[in-house]
């Protein structure tokens, strides 16, 4: 199966990816059961965006990004580009042309586990866009690579059509078969918080409201009165 | 002493913090010496914030905020969470609902040799807050560990109710003992790099505004007229 | 040639410097052959500048900023000044009064493979700063190093007078003699991106745009419908 | 699946593991595609060992060794235990007693994406061994993870029963169903670097073995006499 | 207390040094409750040493080893010279000249917060190092610091006579107060673990040993016989 | 210049190069003014070796190790391969099979601003090599670079031709044309440490040595009896 183009996946229910793309990535990865983040290098080229789509993942190799002009013929609206690399690298091998070019297809954004670069003009067209650098160091179109197989990005396994949230906290990605239960247990996690967030608001404390105290007591923890200097 | 939170702590003059928040980190930690600085991988969530206030230390463990959710309780208005763990981790130990409650509280802010997660909510609160990484990774509560105990955070020793002065330069930490002469000091200082700012912006040269000549002279610094290519 | 200032350099054409700034880093590099780049911690203090100017280089050591005193008396307006250090280092070497003082020459920028301090003021003044790194840490006067002699700045050689371009994508250094062809070289390559970001904002495909179809059939590409799963 | 332990695997031939132990990791890799290596970071706590065994994978938690306890029951006799982490972490959560357990148990050697330690105990064991970091800190028994489920290890995905073959280069893993095609590509290669080894030796340039000079010509590769200095 | 030598401290007993030297720093560090490490980057120069003595603290600056030369004076035999750095520095503040004078003073080794250089002529006098980097880079003698001090080294508190212990997994440091006690639960541990290790080599399982299995299955470990593919 | 070899260069004479191998790294550095070092993440694939030969230099792509084959027809006996990357990557662009090429025409080792791989087979042979990471990940032949033109590898300049000197200490790189002076300085210093190790081993102290006590005691530093606790 190397150098191989999958044409056509399937994609995730568009309800259910609008459901969590509204949770965000902190509560989609608690409702899975902590499960499914990318490492925390993976950051945001700007910040405040927030997005879910069907992942459309590709291979590339250090300072090549052959694969990625291939990707964006099978990309269809509301997908998320994936972009993984045989070994680390940081080179720019995404700038505001592919940009351009995956907004023309609808593309809801991109997660690079390599660098980009244009960051001024990808900031200005508001293309979400998360990557482990910002370099503007330039990429052949030498070697070929995949697209659509499944791959590692940022310590995490990616298949093609898994669902993809990512904000400012990172990415978490979501199995397609998962994603209408984890959006249930995640608007269940939110309306919980949100009691609980009221109730923190008006001082109540975290170890009444979760009840701990009885847990601290039992593993041996001391109070003292103090100070001690 | 394991295991211990320590209920009460002395803490430094609130007159005296205000005239330390003022100041702000570089000046601060220049004015104690250059000493007391975190290590710079200790960076705000979000850019231009001020504070200062008196240290509730928690140390906790990888993977494992418990000790967070119990500092909350000894917390007084006031006050910088100062969370240290005793080994590096990124995990997101620190998020949205523990920030509406150290606000409740009156804390000005914390400090995380850790990750903080939910970063775009904690940004639209403006709660002040400095860490080692943003991850939305999850945490457990299965450890004890210490509240109000001295703990290394970020390559410093902080004890409870040392002044904590965090910005965007970093975080700066002074012993609640010399807190005011710190204050004088760093007073002193800024009078003094203000009547500099205004010369330097009317184009004097440090090198003559600090009478640094002969020093280099005697150096053996050498002119030559150029160019030499 | 230690322990030496050279006062005078030559400098790049103020009017191919103009349309070095406009194209930016990304189109420079790639228009000198994909060279030139420091690496990509090099990082702006805010985002949103865009710089380019004649290089004043210093050498200064670890915990040490004398030199850079020392360089300002041979700046000239458009300057950019480059730091480099005799090891890696992130102490703050460069803060607000460093900053009024190159803006009250002249200066267009500074590039330090060192720390920076005052973010904060750096940021309100819109001084264009990058750097390897933002920390508080103070530093001292006691070691010679050199200005305008060639140095090596985040892995980058750079002579004095070649031209720095600085912008959110990095650092890029060209040649002064170099500096009118590359312009034209860029200019050239930036107007067939217009007409490609033409064409891909209207949904043109890359593959087809840049002819690659053939080559990726030649190297073996191999495309299957899908869905796989 | 969250929180199971799998008994039993499907195992690699035993004939097969010999043979691809033999060709060791680079061979191996370069035989399978130049695929399937673990980031370089995982490196040989002892150097000079060299085995291939059958995966037997566990899912751990930052800072809590609990799983690995639990994977020993089901470990086989000429097996290698892989060791993934839920997020990044260097806990000394293997030591020389879980390496006498392994021992016994007839496992090859075990594979870490957290730390390790008693490294002078396991180096006079001559276990096999490879981490990403050495480290006493201890680990508590807290969290449930997985036993025999895929997991990703240093940027790899491991699936139960994959081959893992090790040395000082790193680790390759071979996915079952392709161990005996990877070993006989692996040993055509070997034949042909043999041959290749012995002309080099005797004083035969790369160049010309490799039939080169044409490609590099059409690429544009210009020679000069020189030197240019 | 600024630039300060306090020529005399407290040293622990050396009977109970020996007994901490040899049970090592894995099994010191869970006899003191899991603390008391320094972070995974102190690593030996060679492999092999295993050491307990008395800390004599020294504070230096980035670049700068003037301190250690005047730390030399106040060393007893049997001592572990500790060196802090003011920030992050890999210099090689401490030679073969230096490891030459520390021992004719009989100090049993030296802990560098920075880096070390004549690896080669250290490793052949076997003079056991533990430094955060190899690194020829010569240092100034220009600013002055501490000795006898407490210092942050490698992340962790170390005062003046508390007591060293390294080897080949790291440097654990115990306050001089609980050395005694220390080294009983260490023998304790050392004693219990002795009697595990003959019973896991002759293959009996951990969770039977530790009897985990009652807690697994509270926790929710599921078993299911697999093979899954 | 682009793409360029350069068959001939200026090297450094035998007899200097044999003077400068005996001096080792560390006084080699100290003898040119602590200056041309290599960043210390440059290290030894094998402990033990030192050696000093005239620099060959290739620049290389990431991911690509073409330019090396192309470089080793131009080497000769006593020359040193420096291969310097065009962006920061670790793939193992070098193993046996090139390190018998270049041992079959007598060069004295290799410094790799890349990976190497083959380390077991390399260690064997006994070939001294430096590199930034050992890594099995293989390379393609796509991208040409260019050989014996000036190159930056581990933060330094090398110009072909330079000398090389490196040990387990690191890298050094003296310019030809000083070659010969720093040879000279490098003995003075050895003969003036050898004095000073005879002394030091027979309990001097260095602040008496080096005559430090006066200008410590002019720069502040105070001593207090203690201990302080």
């Amino acid at each position: 199966m190397d150098n191989t183009v999958v044409r056509n996946i399937h994609r995730a229910d568009a309800a259910v990816l609008a459901r969590l793309e509204k949770l965000g990535v902190a509560t989609v990865h608690e409702a899975q059961g902590r499960a499914g983040l990318m490492q925390p290098y993976m950051r945001p080229v700007w910040r405040g965006a927030r997005i879910a789509g069907s992942a459309v993942t590709a291979l590339i190799h250090p300072g090549d990004n052959w694969m990625i002009h291939v990707a964006v013929e099978v990309l269809k609206p509301g997908d998320v580009l994936v972009v993984a690399c045989s070994s680390e690298n940081t080179d720019g091998a995404f700038g505001d042309l592919l940009a351009t070019s995956l907004k023309a297809h609808g593309a809801k954004g991109a997660v690079l586990d390599v660098g980009c670069r244009d960051a001024q003009e990808i900031t200005q067209m508001q293309f979400p866009l998360w990557s482990r650098a910002i370099s503007a160091k330039g990429t052949v179109k030498a070697t070929l690579g995949s697209v659509n197989l499944p791959v590692v990005c940022a310590g995490l396994r990616v298949c093609p059509g898994d669902v993809v949230v990512a904000d400012d906290d990172g990415v978490v990605v979501v199995p397609r078969a998962d994603a209408a239960s984890v959006a249930q247990a995640g608007e269940e996690r939110e309306n919980k918080e949100a009691a609980a967030r009221v109730k923190l608001a008006a001082g109540a404390l975290g170890i009444d409201l979760y009840d701990m105290r009885k847990a601290l007591a039992e593993k041996g923890l001391k109070y003292v009165d103090g100070p001690l200097d």
